[in-house]
């Protein structure tokens, strides 16, 4: 039987502190945060690296250091985000090319990124986030050259289909990883109708999972038993990382923390 | 009853007379062009101008001599565009707030806008089109304060959910008028289910238009004629360019051609 | 805010204590199983009566004291069916015209109602559910005499469409009470894009529920206790047969169990 | 390049003279109106046979009249009919066993079958179209056994569900044909998003076709000179009877009409 991965995103990409105070910012809290996700039932953590403020932080450094804490207190599949607003591409995939994690988050299509506040009458962020298929390509063949699964990001319908010229050219092999994400303003609005019509999109082989954004988390622990109380409610299996990286075709063991040769 | 308004859109975006040599570049060639679509049925004119060896042109002058020709042969509505990429939203808009045409095209997203060559199996264009709320309100603020009706340029799903925080800004007001553009590189691709999934998404009092792309046209005025005959064939009447004023709630009259002050 | 209302549908149509030993026969079991349904956060029980054998069911007697032994252990919506084959009009809708429960089954349309068992490889049921709009006229009638809101079952597409003609004639009234069965051999398959596809059929001011058949049920207490943590997890309140009232804009008040004139 | 193959359905089911002057009723007018509609681009007729008064008939001896009919004056591909309210099954599919047309209807599933009025407020047909499925069954293997295509006509959309356990008992085998039969009240309304919704539903390895009740013909000819014309703005080509059945897979010949034993 298909059993059901849960992906436990732990940090986000925008939302601070002020906003939710459980966020994890240090690779230790990360590490932390990772191993009670995985203990309620996560299988797979999406990462973003954060500085001690809570801003981004793309040094290959940070990201080796939560590598070795996720890595010290569970055996969870590890996907290292590689979305970033203003870096050179060269530098959001540097810690991808050197920690080899199994998942990598490659982003399919560009879009605004935005937040309207209503109570405020005006957008709180507004930026565009830019990923043109010279990008997209060069990240594949980078996550295709290190072994690494892209994870399909589509925050919108025509970034599926962005999939179509990239598996023309043999560059994008399946199976294929989506990542449906709904309700980020640019993006595709969060709605049971959407989602149907993007699942009848994607190409032959496809796994998919669906991320909405927006709601207030008080832990990613506390959210990860929620979904799987209601797994268990529907009648199905939550699959451990074991069994996801059997699902997925992953290889069959965690890949270890990569020793970093640089002093810091 | 409701007929159906058919809207030519003139020279395209990108493609030049290499790939389609009845394409139009210069003011009187659209002019003449325009006609032709006018006299087949066309109630409405979308436009790009060019410089004289087909490039992208984004002088008021020149899309006032556009305006002039065009007038001069017909009384058809003026849809100006106002995409562009790497030129500046001022200039994006300039030739909007002097000359006043009663529709404007507003691109209500970002995207990658690209082509692919399934032969070459390469990449033939690759940009970002950025549109970021920033300059969607700005463009909007200005066109409000012209009387332009916005034409509400979608290429993908979240480009209609974008109107949303700008109704509730309420610098976006009713009738909706919406361009849903399918079939782009970058944007949604043209399927019926995806058009069902979008028009079903509209707000209320929207008027809706379909564009497909990527078709090679031998003419306008040809392809206008053909839209004619499929209306009249299931049974609908074609709007002329008075109807199509009334229907979409425009003034009832043409906008004479702006008188340029500028000597050239 | 809007509450979930759980219709708990106790003893099925079909089905035996040979497949589910759960299914409550007799008035009592039956009042017992409302209750418990009630308990765990049903609002409202449809009914279908039994023999003691487990056969169907038409007597007003029978329904009457099912409505007694239910009103004496719980406030709780009733909804009694007025489906069955073979049966004529008048007899299928005694029981409403006499009981007046505050909603009565309205079957909208005819279908196959069958039953396949794919290990025998044979049709294990196989009849025509007939309900012609000169019966569905007739019951709706009835209900409307007697201020029985009518829940509108639908177990197909068509049958949503065939409120068009009842609504044009104004004898189906807003709001509109929808069920829409998924999953019955006959009628429409269950699956998200079906549902998605049938609530966007639905006329303005409906409100509706999905019922999908087919899956075996240890106890109804059981299962309304399973959708009502789903609802919980979810974020939404469940509805106590006062907010349904006030919801559904039913009567304040549950009606109380009919004195039966008739000597048995 | 697969063509686009146009059926015309000469008579209807329930039209008459009074309604529409051009429906033919006699053999010899059944026959002409085929040869007119295959010269102006039909693949396929669709037939139900005629009283000279109007009414249904049965008769194998009249459906030999028409094949006959037909077949001396054009290769047309013939459907018949098998539908039929109130009549038995064996002499509801006598005709096809015993004439063996290249394709027959299979009505796969029960519904209403009503015409409403809207002016006078009342309905003009209201009947239960009965398919029960030992009924369907039996037809089909009367079909199989004669080598016989059944074109599987659907009003809703558990209808098309209804294949799945005849594909399970292997009695019904691809390629499937269907006919996705919209706006007839009873069954599912005429819309692009239940077409859509339709279409996706179903199995494997078929072809569909899409017609739409209720439009008033002029004439059979004329509509299948429209349907043409307007493939060949679309770009299509319209299959000729002999590409219609390379690409339905039926056999290269038509078949000859049957020598009736019967003197009459």
């Amino acid at each position: 039987m298909t059993r059901t991965i849960i992906t436990a995103a732990l940090t986000g990409v925008l939302a601070t502190r002020d906003q939710c105070p459980a966020i994890p910012y240090t690779p230790r809290e990360i590490g932390e945060e990772a191993a009670r996700a995985a203990h309620e039932g996560a299988a797979i953590v999406h990462i973003h690296a954060r500085t001690p403020e809570g801003g981004p932080d793309w040094s290959v450094e940070t990201f080796a250091q939560i590598y070795a804490e996720v890595r010290a207190r569970s055996d969870v599949i590890i996907n290292f985000s590689t979305g970033a607003v203003g870096i050179p591409a060269e530098q959001r995939i540097a810690h991808i090319k050197e920690l080899k994690p199994e998942i990598a988050a490659l982003n399919m299509g560009s879009m605004n990124y935005a937040i309207y506040s209503e109570r405020r009458k005006e957008f709180i962020h507004d930026h565009v986030f830019a990923n043109p298929f010279k990008d997209i390509s060069f990240f594949l063949k980078t996550m295709n050259d290190a072994n690494i699964r892209p994870e399909l990001e589509c925050f919108d319908t025509g970034h599926i289909g962005n999939t179509r010229p990239l598996i023309h050219q043999g560059i994008l092999n399946p199976p294929y990883q989506f990542s449906l994400i709904m309700g980020v303003l640019g993006g595709i609005p969060a709605s049971t109708r959407h989602l149907v019509d993007q699942v009848d999109t994607l190409p032959p082989q496809s796994h998919w999972q669906d991320l909405e954004e927006g709601r207030m988390a008080k832990s990613n622990g506390e959210l990860v038993a929620k979904a799987a109380r209601m797994c268990k409610e529907l009648g199905t299996e939550v699959a451990s990382p074991a069994d996801a990286r059997k699902q997925l075709g992953l290889e069959p063991e965690p890949r270890p923390a990569p020793a970093m040769n640089r002093t810091n």
